[in-house]
Order: structure tokens, then sequence, then C-alpha cells
């Protein structure tokens, strides 16, 4: 029997640069009544997406104080108005980081089962498709290339770089930290990992990949990237997936201007990537991505916070690297129709 | 017959900012003597290329006070040790900016003449090569595509805007001038031309592309490159030809750190071009210019300054936007052999 309250995690604070805790509150609020045709759905899980940063703007067309804020996740529907959604059926949608929320049939997505649910956030979810086209079919690694994956142990570098292996590359990820760098070559298979936190970045590239760089998926921009392109192989591809760095900011840098030189003279190719343009071979991916688990060649790792008054440290804590893979909020438990 | 000095333009000094005619200045030598297989070779054309100044650093594996400026250019062979050379025979080399160089037959191109001897250093040098692989080959414009073409009035950006232009897209230029503007509409067949310097760039590529880029073919850099990346269409591609902003300086850019969410999101293809790559196919290139210059599609400029003694003036324009399509010195005229 749900709750009578639906508590909400609203704006609180615009930041004026990193974002705090201190920006959010909860809010208690009714629960709200399905109209005719709409469907009451229960929030279980919200996915922790750092690009959503960037809607926290306090500007026209962003977020502001108040807002309950945004999220997509996975919910139970709680009362259906609605003949093609029946109660205690799972469902994807955004949820936004609250208890529940209202939607018409056209913003529902329902889905057969894979595994945990998790992995529906996860490995079959929007990050686990980014990483798996944006290197099997953005990026596509051959045999023996050398492949180096930023955001290394998140929840798109996690297993973009797993496919790069499988796919028979070479593969190198930039982490945060010393832990997360030993998580990727002892657990994730990586060739080498590298801690960008411990020294320069550049020497430790060189070191890493001493022939350079065939293929670097970009998750992090800034320095990073400007770091990595001194180290691209000629012909080199670069697929542009994420700018991390410029998330957690109300002043993301937006200067170009040197990028020719080094893209002309070792003949880079970048290009931009996201993976909606891939959807339409979605279902062969998850279907790949479960044989692959299935023989032990993918690991998926979710990194689980329990409870929605969680959610602004979970999502605060992406920004300094805290996460191992795919961090969401567990809101609460399926409940059991039989 | 010879003059019996050589007249060699040498670096006086290193600028701190921009290049100015005083760090330039005339030698005399004496005429060099052609060793066994070596070949004298007197100055006819030297070529001006913007790309050249980004070697005047000062620094180590730049070019140091003293030094004779490089270049490449057209010469006269004046004495041949060497059997497959013969006095007279006209050659392309690394002549620099003075009247006689000595050369080993590897450093020396013979070639066939194809019109005046100036389009072996405009339409069918580097240059028009540039312009032609560049935008036929790395852009490959479609039909009906709009086309963006910066430094459009240079020597490379007014071949590739006509190439455009050839193959059916629509070709808007960007220049630095009223006059150079007018003469892009008026006589080289673009659609559309803007002035860089009448108001603010993104406003002016917004009206004279009101749908967006398909294909920039980029000469600039720095910030006419930023502002474009903001009206590319989706999908659209941008082949990096030059970076012209960034050689008249000391402290060029080397800021990427914006690019990636503008990538990312307009799904962006981006690629580093040198023409030598596509150099097996370079007389059949030749030949397809030389077919439309007869067929009166292509245009060729030439902007020619006489005498060695105006190389530094003629170089150092370049990068107040000058000269209009390739620019060259004549420092002697061909020795007839009749």
């Amino acid at each position: 029997m749900p709750a009578k309250i639906n508590r909400q995690m609203v704006i609180a604070g615009i930041p004026t640069d990193r974002l705090e805790v201190s920006h959010y509150a909860m809010r208690e609020a009714a629960v709200p009544e399905p109209g005719a045709g709409q469907v009451l759905v229960r929030t279980l899980l919200v996915s922790m997406d750092p690009v959503s940063r960037t809607r926290i703007t306090g500007k026209p067309g962003g977020l502001q104080i108040g807002d309950v804020m945004p999220g997509s996740g996975l919910g139970q529907v709680s009362a259906s108005k609605h003949p093609d959604f029946k109660e205690g059926q799972v469902v994807e949608c955004q949820t936004g980081w609250q208890d529940y929320s209202v939607h018409g049939a056209e913003a529902l997505t329902g889905f057969t089962r894979l595994g945990p649910l998790t992995h529906h956030l996860s490995v079959y979810g929007v990050s686990g498709l980014t990483g798996y086209f944006g290197m099997a079919e953005a990026g596509a690694p051959k045999p023996g290339e050398t492949v180096l994956v930023s955001a290394a142990g998140g929840a798109v570098g996690h297993i973009a770089g797993q496919v790069a292996k499988i796919r028979g590359a070479r593969v190198v990820g930039i982490v945060g930290s010393k832990e997360k760098a030993e998580w990727l070559t002892g657990t994730l298979g990586y060739d080498a990992a590298i801690d960008r936190r411990a020294g320069p970045l550049g020497a430790a590239i060189k070191q890493a990949c001493p022939d350079g760089v065939d293929l670097y998926f970009d998750n992090a921009g800034g320095e990073v990237l400007e770091t990595t392109l001194t180290r691209m192989k000629d012909h080199g591809r670069i697929v542009i997936c994420g700018y991390a760095s410029q998330y957690d900011t109300q002043t993301p840098e937006t200067a170009t201007r040197g990028v020719p030189s080094v893209v002309l003279y070792k003949r880079l190719r970048i290009d931009g990537y996201v993976v909606m343009d891939y959807y339409a071979h979605k279902q062969a991916a998850r279907d790949q991505m479960a044989a692959w688990m299935k023989a032990g060649k993918l690991q998926v790792s979710v990194d689980m916070l329990d409870g929605l008054e969680r959610a602004p440290e979970g999502f605060v804590g992406l920004f300094n690297g805290d996460n191992r893979g795919k961090r969401m909020i567990r809101v609460a438990d399926e409940v059991s129709s039989s």
C-alpha cells in the first residue's frame, strides 16, 4: 500500500561554482492522482547521470529553485488509468528524484526483464548501451589497437573498456584514484590503468601507451582531452562521448582555439557520438552483452546507494569520481504482485 | 649569365608577438658552387606560405637570427653536376628567399609545364592541390549541401570554394574585407560571402547559412572555428586544413576544453587533413583542374609581388589578409634557352 506522501528532492539553491549537497532539500507533497489515460508510478531506482548537472544553471530554460530534480529511473505502476499498463508492472520513465510521478502512456517504456532489475539502469540502460555502441560501433577498435578510455571506471567507461578488450584491443583506462586503477586492471581486465591524480598525465599516457593511442574514447573533455591529443597516433580516432570535466561548474570552457594544429598534423578524426543514433539496434546490443556476461567476458558494476535522501550525496560524489560503475539510488523495493 | 652575388633574405629578429618587416634583412653572399652530383638553381618564383610563420620561434629547432628564410619555389638550373638536370631546366624545390641555392637531385622535382609557370605554384602547386583534395576528397560535398570556407580568398580557399561549387554545393566564404567578399561573389561564383570584420560573425553565418552548415572547410581555427561550431548542422563535417589565426603569434592557443559539448550534441565529425596523403593522385587532380579551367569553371588568382626585396612585406601582409589567391614573389625572369 503506497505511502500517503510523495517525498521530492528539489533544487534549494543554484551553485556559484561546484554543486554541493546543500543545493538540495527534501520536500513532502501529496501523492499525485493520475488523470484519465494516465499512470501513477512509484519510483524504485533512480539513475545518477552526471550530465544532468548541466541543467542546474539558474538561467531561463534551466532548473529553478523549487523544481524536483529530474532523472530517469525504473518504477512500478501503482495505479493505472490506461489499458496498456497494469498495477505492479515495472516501467522505465523519467521518475525524477521523488517517490511518485504521473505519466501519460507515451512517456512509459515497458521492457522484458533480463537478469536483475539494476541491469536495466546499468548494462541494458542508457549508460551500458552508450558504452557498447560507442565502442563497438562508433570507435570500432581493431584487434591489437591501443584504446584509451577516460572516466574508465564510470557507468559508461567500465562497459566501453571491456567491449574494446573483447574486440581484441589493448585497453588503457584513466581514472581518478589508485583504488579504481587497481580495480580496472585487477577485476575488469584492462591492460593498464592511470590514476590521473598521481602525477603528470601526459607522461603517464606515454608510459602506458608507448606507441601512441589509436582510439581515444573521451568522457572527460578538458585537460584530459587536451593532453591526450598530443599522444594520439597519426590518423587516430577520438570518440567524444561526454565531457565530465565541464559539468560541475557554472563557467564551462568553450575554447577550441588550439585544436586544429594537432588535429591537422596527426590527421585525427573526431566524432561526436550520441547513443540514440544507434537505438534501432538496441535489442541486438542487449542480447550481445547478455551473452558476454553469461560467458564471463563482461562484468557489470552497480554502485548503489539506499534511500532517496542519499540522492544529493550520490550525485555530488559523481563529480569527485566516487562511483565505481553505474551509480543509482534505491528509492523503494519492488512490491511482489503474487 | 648569373649575377655574381646571392641576395638572401634572412631572419634579423625574433618577434615577441606579430611578425613585422623589420624582422627581416637582406644579406649578400657569394653564389654557392655545386659539388659533384649537385645542381645550382636560380630562383624564379618564391611561394608565400603563411604556415612558415610557425617556424620563426627563436627556440631550438626553429629558425634563428641569420638563417635564410625557407620557402618553396620554382627555379631554373643555372649549373648542373648531375646528369638528370640540365642548364635552363625549370624545377620545383626549396629555393628559400634567395637568388641561388644548391641541391642534390633528390631535392629537385621536374614537371611537365601546364600553362603559365605561376600555375605550378598556385593551382597545380601545394596550395591548389590542397584546395582540390581537401574539398573534393576529404570534404566531399554533396549537391545542395551548404559549404562554408574560411580564408576563402586565400591560396587554398579560393580553389576549395570553387571546387565545392563545381560539385553542386551552395558555397559561402568568410574573408577579411568587403572588397574580397565582393570578389568571391562577383568573380569566383560563391553564393554568399561574409566580411568577418563587418560585424558579429555568428549572426553573419546564421544569415548566410540559415539552415546551418553541412561542411566547414577550416583554414582559420581560433574564433572563426569556435563560432562556426555552433552553426553546424547535426552530423556536419569539419575539415581542418589550416589554422591561420594562430600562425602570427608567439603564443598560439592550445585550448580544446569546450569542444566536446558541441561536437557531441551536433554529432560532428572533424578530420585533420594533410594534402600529402593524397599525392598518389596528384596528376589526376591537375588534369581535372586543367579541364575545369579550360571550361571556364575554375579561376585561378595569383597575387604577385616583384622582387626578392618585397618578400618580407608580401609575407607579413598574408596575416592581414592582403592577398587575393596565391601570393608569390617574382625573384627573376626565366631565361630562354633558345
